[in-house]
């Protein structure tokens, strides 16, 4: 059973994770669960959501930290930054998006790391941001545990977390997320209609 | 001041409502709320939401209510059908995806209306279901007070629905959603780098 922990905070981006969270809970190996430090927060798009765990007390057997994207990423949170940070150290799974890049770039969890976000333009202001020749100007990058993405790239985002866990092989992937990024009918023409 | 709905049921399909009710709520003229059966429900991805309204008890104002797609869709409820058929009955807005289309057709609420769904292959086992040559293959369809679309494509749901609403000139939805659909880099080959 893989376990997967999504952290949001208030205003956070109801794209973001929206495919990534229904690839992986419609396989019955996995499931995912959400994390944050309040035990309710309302989405971008006025979704009211309730948490399930305090970001202090996810399972120490977490195989997948997703950090996604919104507005309220200038938080200071040290459960928080201490969960990724071990989780980097370890070589275990981190998948952020946007707003959470901007995080991980300003409490100086990209260092080591090749990576993408929305913009480095503003992170040079940052002491702790010391390998700003490492970003990529890509939809999404993976390194080793860790994938980043911009907030244009929710399905790129999807598709490098689901290999970077071996979720399926990296074709099936592909064949699944191209349901959505190309729509039904490109879709059926490139692989035949699934439904005939 | 506009007022969306957006109706929801256990496992509804966390993509399908996401990019169109983020356009919704960040715009200060509008605001967002869920509706059900059940006070709480849980999403494809996993996700618990704690829903604001009863079917029944949605203002009357309401300028849009937005049916998203789902497992759940074989539902009997009346109040749901009430409403849904007031609405189209009076050419005040309706939008429907996935799932949510399937309930339309069996319940016959199709029926005048062009309209497009996943596959109106299964449809035509169903008696209410009288308009079949009135099924357009294509990702998302306006008739009225009326957008349709397949699970596969929420932006051009969302397109299509901010278009009928007359949310912004059709040619600013198009570029906002282009973000999302060419991704950031080929939106600025296009666009030029919004944040430049």
């Amino acid at each position: 059973m893989k376990k997967a922990i999504f952290f949001l905070l208030n205003d956070y981006a109801d794209l973001e994770g929206a495919y990534l969270s229904s690839q992986l809970s419609q396989d019955k190996q996995c499931y995912v669960k959400t994390a944050s430090v309040d035990s309710k927060v309302v989405s971008i798009g006025g979704f009211r959501t309730l948490v399930d765990y305090s970001i202090s007390k996810i399972p120490s057997d977490t195989d997948l930290l997703v950090l996604i994207g919104g507005n309220s990423w200038d938080i200071n949170n040290l459960a928080l930054f201490n969960t990724i940070k071990d989780r980097l150290d370890n070589n275990k799974p981190v998948a952020a998006i946007c707003g959470a890049v901007d995080y991980l770039e300003r409490n100086g969890l990209l260092t080591g790391f090749r990576h993408t976000g929305n913009s480095n333009y503003l992170w040079k202001n940052f002491d702790k941001y010391q390998n700003d020749n490492d970003f990529l100007e890509e939809q999404s990058t993976t390194d080793r545990c860790l994938v980043t993405a911009n907030g244009t790239a929710p399905i790129e985002f999807t598709k490098q977390v689901l290999n970077m866990i071996n979720f399926k092989n990296d074709s099936a992937v592909d064949k699944d997320m191209n349901l959505y990024k190309l729509g039904f009918y490109k879709y059926c023409d490139k692989y035949g209609n699934p439904f005939a």
